[in-house]
């Protein structure tokens, strides 16, 4: 992309810790907040309406821990369980128990659950490990979830509609590969929540790099900008991407039939991809 | 500084999570390894023979966490005591308690401190908000420390000694006010205590933005030039900070000796600064 996703920064800007003191999530730099909204809106992969609020993080892991620590509460008398359907991230459990908090606990395989008991249940879709689209499995009143939709973007499934959940996050190191920026996003509607999560990163590292977070706002606002540009000459970014995922899991799945059954590779359903406006294939990028 | 401080980052760079693979802190650039080392060389403020280790985080304060679970241990049948010599830094009772961690507990001033038990004493020197310089009070057999060392630095302080201790932290945001950016480093002794910090970081935010640590390179690295200029016209930053700091000072003593008493301010001993090579005094910047 040349000079257009160049940033550049002299010695004595972004001092300080605040980015915008009028916003609940005050260590997040407006253009950020803008050019997330932007590209959601125009890939269409998750509602962004004015009333959601965005938390930025050092990556969706801090968030991640920022949504344990907002939808647990120190009145309960036990700490509540968090659970994924099997197979689920490796690092959800470490995640969970590392710190051995009184708030929350690793509960294991959300399709043996069965506690009466209050509960978090994260769902990570499409999901890493194996790609699948998922749903939330336990579905008890007052069941609490997490979305973690790091692979919901055009290049690794097809966009069916928007995602619409209390508390969805997204990564940058996944949108576009830009793992060691640490960027991360979560979308969420309750305010109580929000600021919750906002207090977890102001108290573990007191808010976020304002030369990442400008990075991120500087190539997910170019993405955004050629994706709506009628004009533009060649592929966008995300059809630039699903071209190659694509050509990866096509080599993969010629070697797996040559293989006589040594591996075999999953199928996924075809989908009508609202972005791309054609029925795509999944590509997991995991 | 003008273009001497400026970082120019292009799209495709910084991709990776990892930043050198060959070292324990897989995640810290080669470059801000360098600059922190040059510069306490420079300085005189710390020992960074080449068997420390460097780790860096988003922020000491998450470096603050990272000690807290390296030196605690599942295996202790109680959570360990943290302790700070009243009047402290007000964000360590709470950075303590908020996750209810059952491996560390705030167990207050250490001057009170009269338990049989483990503990980590927090030692802040300068001390946040006070200025006093400090060391540890407990130094009881097995007691562990963290030693705080942000405002060590000759704009603040006098260097009288290169801080030899265990485990010392340091931040981008004092040592030149950099807050935004988010970068702090510790040194540190013990390869398994440094070891279980890099874990500490990577499961909770799979290292520090690359774009950071950069800058922070970037511009500790042109301080360090300076420093050790020859030829430098003008004063070096250090020079520079305590110019401003001193100025600042005298004029809130000059208001404080016409406030009748209405307030006060401490008084700090001079003390030989190695760096300058005179006696300088304190400044506190809290």
């Amino acid at each position: 992309m040349g000079d257009r996703c160049k940033v550049v920064i002299v010695g004595d800007e972004f001092m300080s810790y605040f980015c915008n003191t009028m916003n609940l999530c005050w260590f997040l730099l407006p253009e950020l907040d803008n050019a997330i909204r932007t590209l959601h809106r125009v890939v269409g992969n998750a509602m962004v309406d004015d009333d959601r609020f965005i938390i930025v993080g050092n990556g969706s892991t801090q968030l991640f821990h920022a949504l344990l620590y907002a939808l647990s509460s120190p009145d309960l008398p036990e700490p509540i369980n968090v659970v994924a359907a099997a197979p689920f991230y490796s690092s959800y459990p470490e995640e969970t128990k590392f710190l051995r908090s009184k708030l929350y606990k690793w509960a294991g395989d959300a399709n043996c659950y069965d506690k009466d008991e209050p509960y978090i249940e994260v769902v990570t879709s499409p999901n890493n490990p194996d790609g699948s689209i998922r749903g939330t499995v336990v579905n008890r009143e007052g069941g609490k979830a997490i979305h973690d939709l790091a692979y919901y973007w055009p290049q690794y499934a097809p966009i069916t509609s928007k995602a619409d959940h209390d508390a969805m996050l997204f990564t940058f190191s996944k949108a576009t590969g830009h793992a060691g920026t640490r960027i991360g996003w979560a979308i969420v509607k309750d305010k109580v929540i929000a600021a919750k999560m906002v207090k977890f990163i102001e108290v573990s590292s007191i808010g976020v790099s304002r030369e990442a977070q400008l990075r991120a706002a500087k190539i997910l606002g170019v993405i955004a900008d050629d994706c709506r540009n009628l004009d533009l000459k060649g592929e966008n970014f995300f059809e630039y991407g699903r071209r190659l995922m694509s050509e990866r899991w096509g080599k993969l799945r010629e070697l797996g039939m040559k293989s006589n059954g040594v591996f075999s590779l999953p199928k996924y359903p075809r989908g009508y991809c609202k972005f791309t406006g054609e029925y795509t294939d999944s590509n997991p990028g995991i």
